[in-house]
């Protein structure tokens, strides 16, 4: 199919990573140096900017600006958490959206975002297609859980990884520095997939991690937990606990649900955290000695200065491919990974419908975790570690990171 | 005075930064190449490894790994909370001392940690010095508190105070991405002293920190605090608060004692922590909003992925330089640190008797903090920046730190 001339437009949606202004980068600096764009947009704050028809104007910014914004965690032009509603019960939104792309000539939509973002992007691309507005909408994907359908993994995820595993070799070196009984639980994040937690695997792999690792894939025995940190503290007088917050029971119960109300999002999904303190508690309790409860909160989802260099170029590559294929006819379509080999890392770009990549979570096989928290296997090792490789190339000036600073040049309306 | 002939023991005490293991090097190594040191021993958590006459063999060690003690986090050698008793009252522990000094003829005595190990480094020196046995005592200092006295800063406040800052600026981007209100309350170290927590206003000036600091140096006011919150939320929509976990009322209670009870360690310290969160459900309380509260936990003290070069290369040296002088004659002094200026950077090293550094805490001077919140002065700013200068080294294999793998021989018993 030929280019279609005209603008485009990207939004960032969902909670933040450290590479997901890398896809940015990649959209933006694509887009610029295409000779079919006319103009390149940034929604502010995802589809609630583009419905208040609030943009900025991307070609005011310095290139050298959008180069370090692969290296700037979270999200540069705003996200969102906006769930449309289903196009054949209320097509409002999507009525508005057709309009504001017509007033921009909008020809291109990138949205980048993780389960529900694709789900988004789905739904706006099968209306612009009925609608007779021809313009082309691609996913971009991006999340820590790592939890998108099809693609072997998503941007996001080797960084938080390499955050994970770094972290808890720190911690470990800090949790058993003293002669006396320590128990210390760490909350990783991870509401049904336990990726991110799994990555700590990469650090008790090198006798500097977690003795216990518990993933929601499994459900979550307190009585077995209790029994198996008696029996490491026993051992070896300290015990180092990975938990994701969204570890469940067998009747399908999280951990701060036993004891205390849980809070929803707009999209419905469980507001966990407090899982660690819970547990926490539990195990003075029952052992009687004081534990240590932390929680890696927003650190393991911006700290850009420990993203991967992996990472950080898929994600550019991604948001780039996007573009690229969307120039050339492609709509529809998630950028996802197909890895043909792990020892060496090799992997090729592919196009994932996005009816498939959105609404699946994608859960570590259950084959790739041992029992009773003892951790992830050799297979779990080998499709993680490729990820974390490699500095992710932060500039740093007068000893901190040198993060981008956009203009923000507010498009005007038209 | 001319060299003694016999061992070298160093002791690590009190809890961990990112450099104490770089002293520790600084000792090793330059006690395993003098022609004077007969035996280098490292204490087996600190004086309680002398009290049991368990020691490792640090000549024992591939020097490659002595090498990368300099970017290992936290104490390898263990640490210890024990605090001796004045000798006038009971000196039980101090003969014992004295004994396995003589044992294993041990002439040079290291000491690395805070307030509470220097004063008890001094308490040993003098003990030593009454009974006859020929011996040096020095004090290496370490505290990412960094409230030693006399000395212009101490080894593990500028890689601690890097990571503050570092991670201030990735949480900015992060706590400010929705187009929500949002209240973010970030506690970090720091029980009478506000250096750390300061260090935040580093990432402030760059426009990318905390919107309010709050630390113990200035009486902490709620009613203020939450009209602050308030004003701030009302003028940007986000707020970002750093507190340290020390920081009173005017009448001396620290936040949690308001709320709850108060755990004393061994030295009769406050263990606080939970600073934040109770702020944060305060102002949910207030306000009617989420706001999230974070704790940097021990990642602060831990994260040598940080560590500033200046920090890594002071500790190491004031651990070369303390055994250096001891062989030298000197006895009694803690290795400190002499400003001459800030632009550019010029520090020389001191010998401070022990008795000034101990239990004396050195605060941030009062006017160099701004009313309400508002932050540190330019003052602060010169003062802190230098600390944080330049990349400390780690070392990295497969994407992960390459820490110190020591082997930990046991000295044969005497």
């Amino acid at each position: 199919m030929k280019p279609l001339k005209g603008a485009v437009l990207l939004g960032q949606s969902g909670g933040p990573t450290s590479v997901i202004n890398a896809s940015a980068a990649g959209v933006f600096i694509t887009a610029i140096d295409s000779e079919h764009i006319t103009d390149v947009y940034g929604a502010v704050h995802g589809i609630r900017g583009i419905l208040n028809e609030e943009f900025y104007d991307m070609r005011k910014e310095d290139r050298r600006e959008l180069e370090l914004l692969k290296n700037t965690p979270s999200s540069s032009i705003g996200s969102v958490r906006y769930k449309l509603a289903d196009p054949a019960k209320d097509d409002t939104d999507y009525k508005r959206l057709l309009e504001v792309f017509k007033k921009y000539n909008i020809r291109y939509f990138f949205y980048n975002g993780g389960n529900d973002s694709m789900d988004t992007a789905n739904k706006i691309n099968e209306f612009m297609k009925n609608s007779g507005w021809d313009m082309r909408v691609m996913g971009v994907p991006k999340t820590i859980d790592n939890d998108l359908n099809i693609t072997d993994h998503s941007p996001g995820y080797g960084s938080a990884a390499r955050y994970v595993a770094t972290t808890f070799m720190e911690l470990f070196h800090d949790a058993t520095v003293y002669d006396i009984p320590q128990v210390t639980i760490v909350e990783v994040m991870g509401r049904h997939a336990g990726w991110l937690t799994a990555a700590s695997q990469l650090a008790k792999e090198l006798g500097q991690g977690p003795d216990l690792i518990y993933i929601p894939e499994q459900a979550f025995d307190i009585d077995t937990f209790n029994r198996r940190v008696k029996e490491v503290l026993a051992e070896k007088g300290k015990v180092l606990v990975a938990v994701s917050e969204g570890v469940q029971t067998a009747d399908g119960k999280f951990i701060p649900e036993i004891l205390g109300e849980i809070k929803r999002d707009s999209f419905g999904h469980a507001q966990l955290g407090g899982t660690a303190s819970i547990l926490a508690s539990e195990v003075e309790k029952n052992l009687g000695i004081k534990v240590r409860a932390i929680e890696f909160s927003l650190m393991q989802r911006s700290a850009a200065h420990l993203a991967s260099k992996v990472d950080v170029e898929e994600a550019y590559n991604a948001g780039k491919l996007a573009v690229e294929h969307a120039i050339n006819g492609v709509s529809g379509k998630m950028v996802g990974f197909k890895r043909l080999s792990s020892k060496p890392y090799k992997m090729e770009y592919v196009l994932i419908p996005l009816t498939e990549a959105a609404n699946t979570e994608q859960k570590v096989p259950l084959e790739w975790i041992l029992p009773n928290g003892e951790g992830l296997t050799q297979e779990f090792v080998d499709y993680a570690l490729p990820l974390i490789q490699g500095d992710g190339g932060v500039v740093y000036e007068n000893g901190l990171p040198r993060f981008a600073k956009l203009k923000k040049v507010i498009a005007p309306k038209k």
